[in-house]
């Protein structure tokens, strides 16, 4: 019986610890093709690169396991895999991280880490991002490397309904009490502007900010989950309709 | 009275002819400030610069409009307005655009002229993203001022529902029969990658691709008004979360 295909991407470059721990994770389930990005493209949303060209480069190869860099984004990496490398043999299953801090809440709309795994679900097989409440370069994977392994055989045991698309995060301040199915917590980011002047005298700024979670007590959340040792798995939809508002906004646009 | 403010950025960056078309129809209307990117952040969605310094650069005063340029993303032009520039007095609308290019369907998720707006939509006031449906940097933006010109007239009438944002897109291969609220339609990129060599003879990839529709033939979507002759607006609310697969995950991850 021919080994599952696992094709693994994140947002924080090809080198990074987070993605080196979960392609341990993968290959015990399957050969494993990397296509992660040259660089970090932390809060790199769904962007793709229109104006510039993509390199892809050769960083590893081995039995069952295949490493490149790419020049652009997470999606990019995603395009790259599913239109070009791995037209001949399609992968079944697509992780995206682990990735470097939280991807939880609105989070997830500037999360690379998650733009690269719901591009992914348009390709006809299940996608997983995986995110640490932890952004540190040398976060400890470890209760993260045993959450993905058991979501990772989840997903592979199947039958799964798709498209499916996952949104996990684990929390790294406490040992992991398990796994909860959540919705997206209400909130969003607060900035403030760090102003410095550069050695040349110009003004500029650091973005830096907090999430404001709005509803801190609702149970069926993922930050509830977060913040009391459970790791988060949220379904994800790219319908971003507001259906509820369709015949108010018909309502307001014809001045009724 | 206080004339209104009006806060316009776009992703095509701070010198494209789109900002120009809008400011113009939002100078009738209220004082204007602009923070647009330095340079084009076409298919740059709702990324945020988080390893870079930001510079902002003022271009233009004079009574009623100030425009800057900044050297991030379209995200980070609302954050700065939002959470630095316009703290005193905050804007009553946000407009994005208008985008030389269509931003319909699945393209919002895609799109740096959307990102945005939805960031926009966060901080209390509404927002709308217009979009023509032509790329090239002459098009013309004739309708698209119609069209803008009705639309932010009834925003700023008001009373609005908040948090409230739009998805506006013009069609351009006909005039433009009216103004339809609609749904996003469903469907997906796929992409062609065509492979060129550099002048140092290493390969290179531009990433191309062609939206693929998957019901051209439903009426109340965005796609088929623009189809059709008209402008279509869409309401965009940012839950991720796929409600109805709530239970069905459950299940899946217990393995009942």
């Amino acid at each position: 019986m021919t080994r599952p295909l696992i094709f693994i991407t994140n947002d924080d470059g090809v080198c990074a610890r987070g993605l080196e721990a979960i392609v341990g994770v993968a290959r015990k389930f399957g050969d494993v093709v990397v296509i992660a990005p040259e660089v970090s493209h932390s809060g790199g949303a769904h962007a793709i690169t229109m104006y510039n060209p993509l390199y892809l480069r050769t960083v590893h190869k081995e039995d069952g396991l295949e490493v490149y860099a790419c020049s652009g984004t997470p999606v990019d990496c995603v395009k790259m895999a599913f239109d070009h490398l791995l037209i001949a043999r399609k992968p079944d299953l697509t992780i995206s991280g682990i990735n470097h801090g939280s991807n939880s809440a609105i989070s997830v709309l500037y999360s690379g880490t998650m733009g690269a795994a719901i591009e992914a679900s348009f390709y006809g097989a299940p996608s997983v991002g995986f995110s640490l409440t932890d952004h540190s370069a040398d976060a400890d994977f470890g209760d993260s490397e045993r959450v993905a392994e058991v979501i990772i055989r989840k997903l592979l045991e199947g039958p799964v309904e798709l498209p499916l698309c996952l949104n996990v995060n684990i929390p790294h301040e406490q040992e992991v009490k398990g796994i909860r199915v959540c919705r997206q917590s209400k909130g969003y980011w607060k900035e403030t502007f760090v102003e410095r002047k550069d050695p040349r005298g110009r003004e500029y700024f650091w973005l830096t900010g907090s999430l404001l979670n709005d509803e801190p007590n609702a149970e069926d959340t993922d930050e509830w989950a977060l913040c009391h040792g459970y790791a988060s798995v949220v379904p994800i939809q790219i319908d971003l309709t507001d259906h509820l508002r369709l015949s108010y906004l018909n309502d307001l646009l014809k001045g009724r």
